[in-house]
């Protein structure tokens, strides 16, 4: 792409470095930002600076936080004695926006993958185990993906809890509402049925 | 969405402004922006505001510029004498890219469209009229979509054009380099068997 404008050139530049923007789109938002007014855009500016510069780990687990302690850790009406233990951010508010969690997180910040070069010792697993002592857990509940690298992330993790008394679970898996049993994969299925629940507690849970 | 973080959450509904991004896309951004460095995310925000502060249009072809004239209008190797009609910066920029075009541009800044409320005086056509005579232009070429729009502001424009002493033409259309004569649609098909081209021509330009 040739620019008129060395000013374009380097907006279009700056945008097509973000995953999964191309030149092509790049320039469409750009130009997009062109035709709003520069309060606009500043304001669009600002709130990526400012959130760069002002945005915090919480302390305690690890979720993105505007204080050195996140509002999910220090909302004391949440059970303090359930922690969600989840891969990164992203899982946190997919799980928030159920809301259906009412208890605390541990963000690991990615799962065990030796051939990505991800060891334990890169995430966040120390911090938990610690945790669990510390403030009296009474459960914790893996909710990591369903994949070789997520099965060995709650393996490893629970052999290191082996000592500490508390209660290890992992999210449900099964068919999803509105899935069609006839497109299920076999794992999927084959588990659906040997975690079979009482209809009782489905009717509870799933209404 | 729920998001533990305000910070967070108003980059996201910044990104989630800008048009095709949604959400869980802008989501995605802002958490790749907090993985880079603080000096990177402001590289990115500095740009995008300087740009939107300081951009301008060329006051002679309308063309998005860095100067109150733009690089194409004031490169004196370029021919003075022709101006290729555009609708949009876009145009000009994928013009560019081919590096085919050795003439001026004069961007229309849209197409005329009753049906969306465009007409002719919101269009930079007065300035396209004045261009002629001033500059001593000896051709225009018209580069606009193919569609009802398109050939109706052609038409307005030549009509515009029909006392003044300057050739006319468009850019030819027909079968595109690699397209397959059996799905090409009829129009095309047929436009390209009347304005057929001898093969000398041909040889030159296609090659």
């Amino acid at each position: 792409m040739i620019f008129s404008s060395t000013l374009l050139e380097n907006a279009v530049s700056e945008f097509a470095r973000l995953p999964g923007i191309g030149k092509k789109t790049a320039l469409r938002l750009v130009l997009h930002l062109i035709k709003q007014d520069t309060a606009a855009v500043q304001q669009f500016s600002g709130a990526i600076a400012h959130m760069r510069e002002a945005i915090q780990f919480c302390n305690r687990c690890h979720n993105i936080s505007d204080t050195p302690v996140c509002n999910i850790c220090s909302n004391h009406s949440r059970r303090q004695d359930i922690i969600c233990v989840v891969e990164n951010i992203r899982d946190v508010i997919a799980i928030e926006s159920t809301q259906q969690f009412n208890g605390l997180y541990h963000v690991l910040g990615g799962i065990i993958s030796p051939l990505d070069g991800i060891g334990p010792e890169q995430l966040n697993i120390e911090s938990l185990v610690k945790r669990i002592p510390e403030e009296n857990i009474g459960e914790i509940i893996f909710a990591l993906n369903a994949n070789v690298q997520g099965d060995t992330t709650v393996y490893y993790i629970s052999k290191k809890l082996k000592n500490i008394p508390v209660k290890i679970t992992t999210i449900a898996r099964g068919i999803a509402f509105g899935g069609e049993l006839e497109y299920a994969d076999e794992m999927t299925l084959a588990k659906s049925i040997s975690n079979r629940i009482p209809v009782e507690n489905y009717i509870v849970t799933g209404n």
